[in-house]
């Protein structure tokens, strides 16, 4: 294996591209990954991974997490200590990172009694992390995303969604497409608002169903909610005008996905 | 009114104390709030303000939400745009900055039939923030502490909670007192766990209970799992091993808290 210590060999200097720049990920079609476990994740996912870099004491320490890794690689290049201080994200660094080639896009499969999450505007890429994963957990069919949103393969995206980002189906494109062909397939489309004479949550359809959330400040617009054509609120105590994005779109996927199609399997 | 430029100011110096530093809030009994809303908040809540200092612009912009701000400050001072941009702890300060006074610590009136969350090592100021306003949310009779838990008039954590600081009652012990009194009064308490074998989250009595929740890297430590002596968990889709903690804490909330005790209210 080869041990690079130059802040200036081109891998590093990929690396940080692609960790600190959108642009540079579309470009390339690739992006960085930080992590044992979410490397892990990109592995067992059946990502190509061009380029794995770390160091001696990652190997060591992570030797179970890396076997998979380090099959699926291209490359495996050492780096010091020092260099991975320099590339990591966070404050400590494991001292692994990977080069991944980000998935094809691929047409969306929307489909009748499906459970969809459509997310207008959403840029806090730790809002939008959270929602990957918790959008997984719960078993959501696929998450579509407004064009303005983050970038899913941002490092706080990633991180957020701890390797939901490669397991969830996620679509990007204009909302009001993908409101219409939800509407072609008679699959019922709700807009989350705070308005309490619209349904509440809890009477979400149980055959399938989309609901549509904005972003934190705003909301969702005017025209996404009259495409959706339905309405939905969380009830709430009273004390508080509203909940956080992530947290208002955890409590609708909860209920939507029917408490993650466990529901009438225990005797609750 | 007065108005200051200067950064050795003393109102300017004793702000940043207050909004950097945890040990002075706690000597001073004061903290620092950040922002039009979060402001009107603490005065509409009846907090004492001894300083306010604001922006011309702000004076202007949030002329509603100052009005109950400026009518409960001991005294009001004009600061420039640049000291504003100074003292802001986000991009973009609205110019509106108070000193606030610490609501006394009272002890907790826990009663039988309540809803309480527990938090063990809840250090990221960000999630205690959202735990804290979604428990406000879904009415939550208190959320209680360990003794580790991050600082709840940090500003991060205020920003996050959005006023709901100031409205939810918010305690701060041992976990292991907090359970015993609980159990005193035959209230059930409950720890979240992974183990699929344990009680599924809709399942949590109707009639009020208990739930301690871990921190995200560590989950509850087994001494606390023993003392609440049961379990509870969040049945998921499969694909991932687990949510994030303020996530998992909204989930189990909205089903403590009776889906905002609205439940039966509907048809659902």
């Amino acid at each position: 294996m080869e041990w690079i210590t130059s802040k200036e060999n081109r891998w590093i200097k990929a690396y940080r591209k692609l960790s600190t720049q959108r642009r540079a990920r579309k470009e390339a079609g690739l992006f960085a990954a930080e992590g044992a476990r979410l490397c892990e994740e990109a592995a067992r996912c059946g990502l190509e991974i061009p380029q794995v870099l770390v160091t001696a004491s990652a190997l060591e320490r992570y030797q179970s997490r890396l076997t998979p890794v380090l099959a699926a690689a291209g490359t495996v290049l050492g780096v010091s200590e020092d260099l991975a201080a320099a590339l990591g994200d966070t404050k400590t660094p494991q001292g692994v990172f990977a080069i991944c080639r980000t998935p094809d896009e691929i047409p969306p499969d929307l489909r009748p009694g499906g459970r969809y999450l459509l997310l207008e505007n959403m840029q806090d890429p730790g809002n939008l992390g959270a929602v990957i994963r918790t959008a997984d957990a719960f078993g959501a069919d696929a998450l579509l995303l407004s064009p303005d949103a983050a970038d899913c393969y941002a490092p706080r995206v990633l991180r957020g969604a701890m390797g939901s980002v490669f397991r969830l189906p996620i679509h990007r494109g204009p909302l009001d497409g993908f409101i219409d062909r939800l509407h072609a397939m008679d699959l019922p489309v709700y807009a989350a608002t705070l308005d309490k004479s619209s349904v509440p949550v809890w009477e979400l359809p149980r055959g399938g169903a989309a609901v549509a959330v904005g972003n934190e400040g705003a909301g969702l617009s005017p025209q996404t909610v009259a495409r959706c054509g339905r309405t939905v609120h969380i009830p709430m105590a009273g004390r508080t005008e509203s909940l956080g994005a992530a947290v208002a779109s955890s409590i609708l996927l909860w209920e939507l996905c029917g408490k993650s199609r466990g529901e009438g399997q225990g005797n609750g």
